[in-house]
């Protein structure tokens, strides 16, 4: 028996074994088409990147472009191969990848940028889709193997995957056997409409609430295709001074925290973003005298793997393994053991309110930039250019016990070693407001805001976090809206406030004092 | 036996029974003080008048100034006067008030900001007050009644009251015996820390799961003082042809919901913000054919009352009355019937994003203005000078089934018939987001944003929204944003956007185009 035939395990569903190339014919210009995976792991791959060869071979480009609704951002060989063949009119809710980038900021692609937390649910409300009276045409799933019952066992990624099944019309399977099965490792709860939505049950990760399958359809099943490809991972990310500063400044937050008996000696149940800071944080967390830790987060990052091994890191809950090739060659050499200490749940449940704020999870991600009364850009490079999109850092940043966010001080720039600040006066676009953040950090230090009107928030702020570089401007900034102002709530200088960012842009640097 | 007699049935605690000047000995500078209230209902009088005497009369103004924590706004013969009296230092989560608000916005008073499901639970972790290690010296409550074994029966609001009782030193009830009592219509339950807090097993609004009084500590008990002073309660407020259309146009895009299969046809539970909008959408809902509708909402204002008599509204869960003097005379006359179709929880409940997002509630809520991308200000006139604070708008915006914000689409001023408009190319300060918001209203038309990209979503806003005075100048700002920016994902011109907000704080309004 081969490994595709003992992967399927509902024999009926052996007759729809297709290649690749056979499931072409199931799409169509301006369809609306769901996919599994999850920054980027989990997605499919074969299917869409033979898609991608027929358009490619037959000029089809801009003549067969589809609507895209992916929990996260995928592997670039399948996505930015997409944009870059005009294959995408629409894309929900997050996306990575240059020339997709590119397309959506030139107003090729149609972006939408959502909570990840909420975009399964909506889908499932038939929000994205309501023009055609909701649902998705197609769904492309990459899966570990199918049950006796026809139910999907996904791979290294749940993400939206489950809702994208449920709505979906016709569903094309790709099993991966080229890597071993995740069965066991997912919790799968799908989403009711309301008022009929159930209560999540969890008071401790641990607790499984759902299945380790997908609920499926099985007759939607139009057809199964063989995998081998691996994904394409994260680059395996280090870490540099500065996020180690930053990290060091969180690690000695948390003591003092737990000293002053606010937080519990095993801290709470962390999530942390994406990234070389988080990398830091989790590497900090490692070495400190911490123990019995848990984390609850949207994606393991390769810094986990240690951070389990050391002991220190008793359980996950995530709802993808994000990590890079090095790090998975790792997770299968250990994978018994892994397996008893992450458990992978749809995103709307591991980035969900009702679990976030009854178990407290200690919030940690990096935006763009912030500004002195606590508003964060994550999004928009100058207000106006999408990066990848808000992800799950609104579910973690306004639900959180303590909400922390954490950039550089500053970057250089070409012409400018100090050209960019992550501090400033007013962030050119908001994602997150002054009501959800606690603590702002960077390498220069930590701002704890909790208890702070805006203008003792904004002196602390430029105190703490601010380069050298740009404090001079930002006290006098200060002080002159104040002055302007009469002392308003939250002083600011309408005409001057995105003074540094249009310096940028026109003279790339935002000291446009430095002449 | 008197009528407080009969109210405070732990009969211990008549030992403790004071004058309301016996009280004044126990508040000091700086000390941090939580009083219950909630818009404004249910609120402290005897006491803190007496205190606001004994400054006034001992030219005691600026020295003995306290830090207030109350859920929301109470009435202003209170806190007004407190604040004219310079006897507030720091206020939180929300205000309304005249001098209060004068004093916020000249720097004597320094308020912070915070979603109302919040700010309970931050109080109760300790987060305003950690300098002193957390907790509140005192606590200053209106009850109905003290129960048998001590326990604090509110009045005509939950709020933050029973976090405050919890974490005071210190607490002074007031019983008002001018009023009937509340009693059986408070649903409490107390917050626990993380990671002990609990399920809120709420599936069905008239689930109880809670006690009908505050779990107390009687031995914190340090005085109790008769009151028979009146809520000052909100002024009665009619309707309006712009808020009329508003609720038209809301009205007409429930039914087109129901008739799309995305809504049931009761609809599902209803929040409303406050003031006269609100009441023409209850208004609109009361004369529609739809039925067994529900709310769930933060405070019950004038025209649910008619909405419950007409028999369309089964059941309300909120934490205050906020009634006018005039519907509360209809309120007592009918109140075996109301109190068992009204529920009275705390606001860590009220508003909590666990239910809100579980029962797929409905949110309505007035911002002073949004923006095309569908970015709304609803605390910062001018983006620097406070109105009220975000109140619950945040809770239920960001989780709610539909996001839905509405306001006129433009006011007079004094020197322009057409000098303010509600809808502008980029908020000056944002309380919610692009990625919380569904649907926008104006009394020109409704925009539903629901699965469009920002310059779609731009175009739409304009189309509906925007009122004829500007609709030009718009148009023409996007158009030149999305040239200047090359197509970017969210198109503004940073040297512009504010140029309408200028030329009101100059010229008296928006039209900075008319000369």
């Amino acid at each position: 028996m081969s490994t595709l035939e003992e992967r399927v395990r509902c024999k009926e569903l052996l007759s729809k074994v297709k290649t690749p190339e056979e499931c072409i014919e199931f799409f169509k210009d301006d369809m609306d088409v769901g996919m599994s995976g999850f920054t980027p792991v989990g997605y499919p791959k074969v299917v869409p990147i033979a898609l991608c060869d027929h358009v490619e071979k037959n000029n089809l480009q801009g003549k067969l472009r589809l609507n895209l609704f992916i929990g996260a951002s995928i592997g670039s060989e399948v996505e930015d191969r997409m944009a870059t063949l005009d294959m995408i009119d629409r894309r929900w809710p997050y996306q990575t990848g240059k020339n997709l980038g590119k397309a959506i900021n030139k107003g090729q692609i149609r972006m939408g940028d959502k909570h990840l937390s909420m975009f399964p649910q909506d889908l499932k409300y038939g929000f994205y889709t309501k023009e055609k009276g909701g649902g998705l045409d197609m769904a492309v799933i990459e899966a570990s193997a199918i049950t006796e019952e026809g139910n999907i066992i996904l791979s290294g990624a749940v993400g939206a995957a489950p809702e994208i099944i449920d709505v979906a019309d016709k569903i094309i399977v790709e099993i991966n056997t080229g890597l071993p099965s995740f069965e066991g490792m997912h919790d799968i709860l799908l989403t009711d409409l309301p008022p009929f939505r159930k209560i999540l049950p969890v008071t401790d990760l641990r607790q499984r609430i759902g299945t380790p399958w997908v609920p499926t359809d099985k007759s939607k099943i139009v057809a199964i295709v063989e995998s081998k490809l691996p994904d394409n991972g994260r680059a395996l990310r280090g870490t540099d001074d500065v996020a180690q500063a930053i990290a060091d400044n969180i690690v000695d937050f948390f003591q003092s925290e737990v000293k002053a008996g606010r937080l519990p000696k095993n801290l709470l149940p962390l999530q942390s973003g994406v990234g070389s800071i988080a990398n830091a944080v989790v590497g900090g967390l490692t070495a400190s005298p911490f123990e019995d830790l848990t984390v609850f987060t949207e994606v393991l990052q390769d810094t986990f793997l240690p951070f389990l091994d050391s002991g220190k890191c008793k359980y996950i809950n995530c709802t993808s393994l994000s990590l890079s090739n090095e790090a998975f060659v790792d997770w299968w050499k250990n994978f018994e053991t892994y397996k008893n200490m992450v458990m992978m749940r749809p995103q709307q449940i591991s980035n969900n309110p009702e679990l976030i704020r009854r178990m407290g999870v200690i919030g940690m991600n990096t935006p763009l930039e912030f500004d002195m009364y606590a508003h964060a850009n994550s999004t928009h490079a100058g207000g106006t250019r999408m990066l990848n999109g808000i992800g799950g850092s609104g579910d973690f940043i306004r639900n959180a016990y303590i909400s922390i966010m954490h950039c550089p001080a500053c970057r250089a720039t070409k012409n400018d070693e100090f050209g960019i600040t992550g501090v400033v006066p007013k962030v050119p676009h908001v994602d997150h407001t002054e009501h959800d953040i606690d603590v702002l950090v960077t390498d220069q230090g930590l701002a704890d805001l909790r208890g702070l009107a805006p203008i003792d928030r904004a002196r602390v702020v430029i105190d703490k976090c601010a380069h050298p570089a740009y404090k001079d401007y930002m006290y006098d900034y200060l002080e002159r809206a104040t002055k302007a102002t009469g002392g308003h709530h939250e002083p600011q200088l309408l005409d001057e406030c995105y003074k540094m960012h249009l310096s940028f842009a026109q003279n790339g640097t935002m000291r446009f004092w430095e002449k």
